[in-house]
């Protein structure tokens, strides 16, 4: 846990706070936190800065809290996946949120099995808990927006056209397709398909919703491993 | 499975192979095998081709093979790593395999616990089965070599400056480093601290080794994100 992350019902006074739960287990046990140490702080959805321990009991401690910075710059890409498996769904959650990701499309595929959308991982908490680890992992605090779509071609006809219009709008599929293009600070749109990938019927109507296919060479990559390469490619900021 | 990897011993001509066991288990019920269907064959070290099936039975199959292109050109990478913990390691293995790293040094650090250098994971069968399985993923058939080495001081002083020479060498550390380097196919030596990084004492002396340090920009990243990351900005070959 790199950062607290702290919501506005902890706060007593402006600049105190009080939590309990999993936050003050994680500081009492792995922290070994002690009256008058450090920490580095953020609210969520709000600025950083540093929280100083001032109370410690068996429930609940107690920082004195001030913030003094800004969250990281958040990359200025829209996110869509094919909806991995539970777990592989649970790392990609945190990863996504870890790498600034701010705005992630779930979408059916044809090679998505249709069981993965019942899994109690896309319940809203459950989403919710993974992009906060994925933040405090980060050091960040604006907590990012998933977008659940279940059909295909609604989405894919509908939204995306849309989304995809003025932003450099990509698909990632290793056939027939060019080679990932150089890092640019621009708004981006990509597109990631399930282990195996689109069939060619999807990437025809990605191709007609304004996306272009892109390939990362002879290697075949696990969706998981596909993210942070692709992400990492395409943007020059550091992280 | 993208690439079925096979073994000398699989050869029953030079232009048949009978295979059994996980692989036949796996192109029967997940692939569905059906005599004539081809599938991307390579052998272990060896080139890529493909297999076509002859014959499918209860136990084993047989195809038959030709070879006609490399694999996919390896990372001109010496890769260190702190040693992850035990279900992290697993994954690690399998994602370097998949993005062509050949020598990957498992080191010790402070911050690794005493209880990793235990796990099963580390003996050479169970060790190899994730390198096979990364290989298979990127449909590569070079092994990576994997080093262990228990104690980071000798490591460090007495093998790591030769290691490093003439080589891009590289410590990835969050703290008072410099911005991470452009992507260039060249020799490099990039070493990966424990989640928490390594300590000063650890830093200084993978310094004097001839390593500097480099950062990823204000985000923390898990060592399993940074891996794949600083891979795809350190080299520009598509993987």
């Amino acid at each position: 846990m790199n950062l607290i992350l702290l919501y506005t019902s902890d706060f007593i006074t402006p600049h105190r706070v009080q939590i309990s739960g999993r936050r003050h287990q994680h500081m009492r046990s792995i922290h070994q936190a002690q009256a008058g140490e450090t920490f580095r702080v953020g609210v969520l959805n709000g600025l950083l800065g540093e929280g100083t321990v001032e109370t410690i009991g068996e429930h609940s401690l107690t920082l004195s809290v001030r913030f003094d910075r800004a969250p990281p710059t958040p990359l200025p890409l829209q996110l869509i996946m094919a909806l991995p498996r539970p777990k592989m769904l649970k790392r990609t959650l945190e990863t996504a949120a870890t790498l600034g990701v701010k705005d992630l499309w779930l979408i059916n595929s044809y090679r998505v099995d249709k069981s993965y959308w019942s899994t109690p991982l896309l319940r809203p908490d459950k989403i919710r808990e993974h992009l906060l680890l994925g933040l405090e992992q980060a050091g960040d605090t604006r907590l990012p927006r998933i977008h659940l779509r279940k059909r295909f071609k609604p989405f894919v006809e509908d939204e995306l056209p849309a989304l995809a219009r003025n932003t450099r709008a990509l698909v990632a599929h290793p056939y027939q397709a060019a080679p990932c293009p150089a890092a640019q600070d621009r708004p981006t749109t990509l597109a990631i398909g399930p282990e195996g990938g689109f069939i060619p019927y999807e990437v025809e109507k990605l191709r007609e919703a304004g996306l272009n296919t892109i390939h990362l060479g002879p290697r075949i990559l696990r969706v998981e491993t596909a993210v942070p390469v692709l992400l990492s490619r395409l943007f020059p900021l550091t992280f």
